[in-house]
C-alpha cells in the first residue's frame, strides 16, 4: 500500500518557553522515475527519461501525464502499458513506473534530449522567452466566449479545500482541481510538487479520454507559473484560476494562447490578466 | 537593466459584480540558461546543462549556487569567470550565464549526465529513497550543539518579511533568509522559484568565501522539500526552518545528516522535526 502520508514524532514548541513532544503527519515525498519503452527505427528499447520528487499515489496518472504535457506523447491511443516495475512493499520497486508504448510508436529521441537540458546547442540566446520554451501546443484554445459565473469562479477555493483530504492531515501539500462551469469539481489531485498535481489531474482526464477539456477551469491552491500555464494548455483548457499570484511569463503564455488567467482568487474577488470574456459578471 | 517585476494591465473584479481596469505588478519569470566551459582530457568544451525558470537578478549568484549544490564543481576556486552572454538589453542573450572553470579542472560528465536524469540505468530500482538522491555533502554537519533561542527563531519570518521587496509589490514570490544566532538577517534573496532563491543566497555566500555556514539558519518562506535540504547541506548549514510544511524526504534528509530542521515556523510557536538539542529555550 502507498502512504501519501506519514506519521513523525516531533517537538511542538512555543514561543513562551513549552514544549512538548507529539505525533504528526507529513505529507509523503520520494522519488519516481520514468522509463518509457519505445522504438527506434524498429527496435524496442528502454530509458529513463526523468525523476522527479512526488507524493506516491495515482504514479500512473502522474507518468502518463507528464508524457502528455511534456509533448513526448500525443494521446492515450500511443500508450499500450502502465505499470510499477515492483509491487507496493518492494522497495525502491514501487517508485518506478515503466510506460511502454504501442507498437510503431516512435518518440523523437532528440527532442527528449532537448525537453532535458543537456544539448549541446544554445537554447535561450536570441531568442524571446515563449520561442525559446519551444511550445507546441496540441489543442487550440477557441477566441473567448462567456464560460463561468463570477460567483461560480469564487465558490472554487473554497470547494478545492473541501476535498484536499492530504492538506487537512499535513497543513502542506498543493492540490489542483478541475472544475466545471456549473460549479462542480469533477477531480481533485495533490501533491509535494504543485507540477504533479496538475500532471495527475491531466493524466486522469487523457486515460479516460476526456480531452480536450474545452470548458473546464483549473483551480490551484498556489501561484501561477509558466509551466502550469503550459500544461493546462496541452491539456486544451480554457482558464487557469490559482489562489495565489501569477508570474509574468504564465500571463504572456496565457496571453499568447487565448487563455483567460485568474490569480489571487480568495476572500471577495479576484484578478484577470486575460481574456477576462469567458467570466460572466450578475450585475 | 534586469526587471524583477513587471507592471501589467488587469481586470480587477469583485464577486458582488463590479470590476475595473487596474494596473498592477508581478513577479518577472523567464528563462535562464547555464552554459559551462570546461576542460575534459585537456580540451576545452562548452555545453548547455541546464534551463531553470527564474526571476531576473543575481544571475551570477544563481549560477554558482547551482552549479555548487548540485555537486558540479566543488568550490568558488573552480570558477574562474561568470558572465553574461550578452547585454540586459539584448533579449535571450541577457539570459543565458557563461561559467568558465579554472584551468585544469574537470567536471565528471557522466555525473552531470546523471543529474539531469538522462541515463539508461536504472536510478531507483531496489535503493532507499536516500540513496537513490545519491547525496553527496561537500561538508559534514557537526554534532547539535545550542545554536539559536526559540526567541530569535520566532522573530525569523517577520525580519524575513521586512526584506521581501519583491513579495510587496507582487504579492507572490518564494524568499529564502541566511539567519545569524543573533538574530541578525545577513542577506535575503527571492525568486518565482523556491530552489533558485536559495541558490542565490548560496551563491552569494560561496562567492563571499564564507562556506561552511555552520552557525547559520536559513530561512525559507514556503514548505521545505527534500531539494532544499540538500542545497542547506551542500552549503553546510546546520538549522533550516520554513515557514510552511516540510515533507517526509526533508525529514529523513534532515535526520541522516545531523540537521535541525523547524516547520510552521509562524505565530506563536514551530515544529521541531529533527535535532531540537541546537534550539535553546529561555524558561
Amino acid at each position: 500500500m502507498f502512504h501519501a502520508t506519514k506519521s513523525v514524532g516531533i517537538t511542538f514548541a512555543r514561543l513562551s518557553g513549552q514544549s512538548e513532544q507529539r505525533a504528526d503527519q507529513v505529507a509523503t515525498e520520494e522519488p519516481m522515475e520514468v522509463r518509457l519503452r519505445h522504438q527506434v527505427d524498429g527496435a524496442w528499447t528502454e530509458r529513463s527519461i526523468s525523476i522527479t520528487m512526488r507524493t506516491p499515489g495515482n504514479d500512473a496518472e502522474l507518468a502518463v501525464g507528464f508524457l502528455f504535457t511534456e509533448g513526448i506523447v500525443r494521446g492515450f491511443d500511443q500508450i499500450a502499458h502502465v505499470e510499477h516495475c515492483g509491487p507496493a512493499n518492494a522497495g525502491g520497486l514501487r517508485n518506478v513506473i515503466k510506460v511502454t508504448l504501442a507498437e510503431g510508436v516512435e518518440v523523437d529521441v532528440g527532442k527528449l534530449m532537448r525537453n532535458f537540458y543537456t544539448t549541446s546547442s544554445c537554447g535561450v540566446c536570441g531568442k524571446s522567452s515563449l520561442e525559446a520554451l519551444n511550445v507546441e501546443a496540441r489543442y487550440d484554445i477557441p477566441e473567448p466566449v462567456p464560460l463561468i459565473t463570477a460567483t461560480a469562479l469564487g465558490a472554487a477555493p473554497e470547494r478545492l479545500r473541501e476535498q484536499q483530504k492530504l492538506f487537512d492531515s499535513t497543513g502542506g501539500i498543493h492540490a489542483s482541481g478541475l472544475y466545471a462551469a456549473n460549479g462542480e469539481l469533477q477531480a481533485v489531485r495533490e501533491d509535494v510538487g504543485r507540477h504533479n498535481a496538475l500532471d495527475k489531474l491531466i493524466g486522469q482526464a487523457l486515460q479516460q479520454r476526456l480531452l480536450p477539456l474545452s470548458e473546464s477551469t483549473i483551480i490551484l491552491s498556489g501561484r501561477a507559473s509558466f509551466e502550469l500555464l503550459q500544461k493546462s494548455l496541452m491539456a486544451g483548457i480554457p482558464i487557469v484560476a490559482a489562489v495565489g499570484a501569477p508570474s509574468s511569463l504564465a500571463i504572456e503564455c496565457a496571453a499568447a494562447n487565448n487563455m483567460t488567467l485568474v490569480g489571487f482568487l480568495r476572500g471577495q474577488g479576484f484578478n484577470i490578466y486575460t481574456s477576462p470574456e469567458r467570466i460572466i459578471f450578475d450585475a
